[in-house]
């Protein structure tokens, strides 16, 4: 599980397909992908999630589907993420298999040791800067507050919400094992090159870490 | 598997929670219920249909959870009904297990066919009538079609769209192992005696069938 380029696509952010998302954020880098579609009917996602599973295997990047399990295990995918308002995590994982892997959002301390301990694979946590992607995230937590949250845990700890090239550095200084984002390369005209970018950055603070 | 009298959820249309609306119709003489709710978080869904599923089991009465398979899982729901555009068949099965129940929507004679063979365990078919409570359900198909379908499935039909305590009967003579209905009891003021009025009129024409 390399969560160090965790892209999350977004029809909306990026205005091109899924597909062409994924495609050139392989490229880039990304050593993960998460599907995130609200819109379409579940049978789309499937097709759409079966098409990237394909890609994301010849590719060994890991994929994961967003909040919906069904449509995780439907689509072969490597497993699920899921918000505090989603699935609680052991019905997620009764549904795509013990063997696949649930990924779990918190905000905070709390919701992150909770997550944890209810057996989560790994925490997405933030936001960790502010962000227009996902007005709902909340206030941003700061670095101080995330790098807490990454050394307390026991698994492993992607940074979410605002992160850049210009700043990834910090969030895995912080502890990360990894950056997630969304406009940072699926919103910029070349997702490629941008993927590229923000790898480097990442694995540039590492080397130094 | 008892879907003589089926009754769908609708916050909009009743205006009441729906655990308020499935004791109401079971009250009335419900024998199957399905939860239909698009706009609350997944968990906030299970939450309320592990409530339902307690009381359809205390009442011996079938609980399908609509669309989302992973929710139905979750909340120990008898099944999950799909549409055309929802999981196919197959991959919901997976999820809820083969001794669960798998429904699906179907519009026209092809698409009831597909369904059956794909191993449907029953098809809500419709619209029988012309009906307001699900717009994008296409127009009616008439009672001359849903008998077709009705008398040449394998699998049990229930008549769905538009159906009233006036037309019920028509749609039992026509070869259905049930009418399902949304506006027509839970729409209603009083739930319960909605619930019992169409119940009377459909085990009324299964006596003289």
């Amino acid at each position: 599980m390399d969560l160090t380029l965790y892209v999350l696509t977004d029809r909306q952010v990026s205005g091109r397909s899924h597909e062409e998302q994924v495609n050139q954020a392989i490229r880039g880098g990304a050593t993960a992908i998460q599907l995130r579609e609200k819109a379409l009917p579940a049978r789309v996602i499937v097709e759409i999630g079966k098409r990237i599973a394909a890609e994301c295997r010849r590719s060994g990047v890991l994929f994961i589907v967003n909040d919906r399990a069904d449509v995780a295990a439907a689509c072969g995918a490597d497993g699920v993420h899921v918000g505090q308002d989603d699935l609680p995590v052991d019905a997620a994982r009764r549904i795509v298999g013990s063997a696949k892997i649930v990924g779990v959002s918190a905000g905070t301390v709390d919701e992150a040791l909770r997550a944890q301990d209810e057996g989560a694979d790994y925490l997405g946590v933030g936001s960790v800067f502010a962000t227009s992607t996902k007005p709902d995230a909340g206030d941003a937590i700061g670095i101080g507050t995330f790098g807490r949250i990454a050394r307390g845990a026991r698994i492993p700890v992607v940074g979410i919400g605002g992160i850049t090239a210009d700043n990834a550095a910090e969030v895995i200084r912080a502890g990360a094992a990894g950056v997630a984002v969304i406009a940072a390369v699926v919103g910029e005209r070349d997702i490629a090159a941008a993927a590229q970018r923000l790898r480097e950055r990442i694995d540039a603070a590492r080397d130094r870490r």
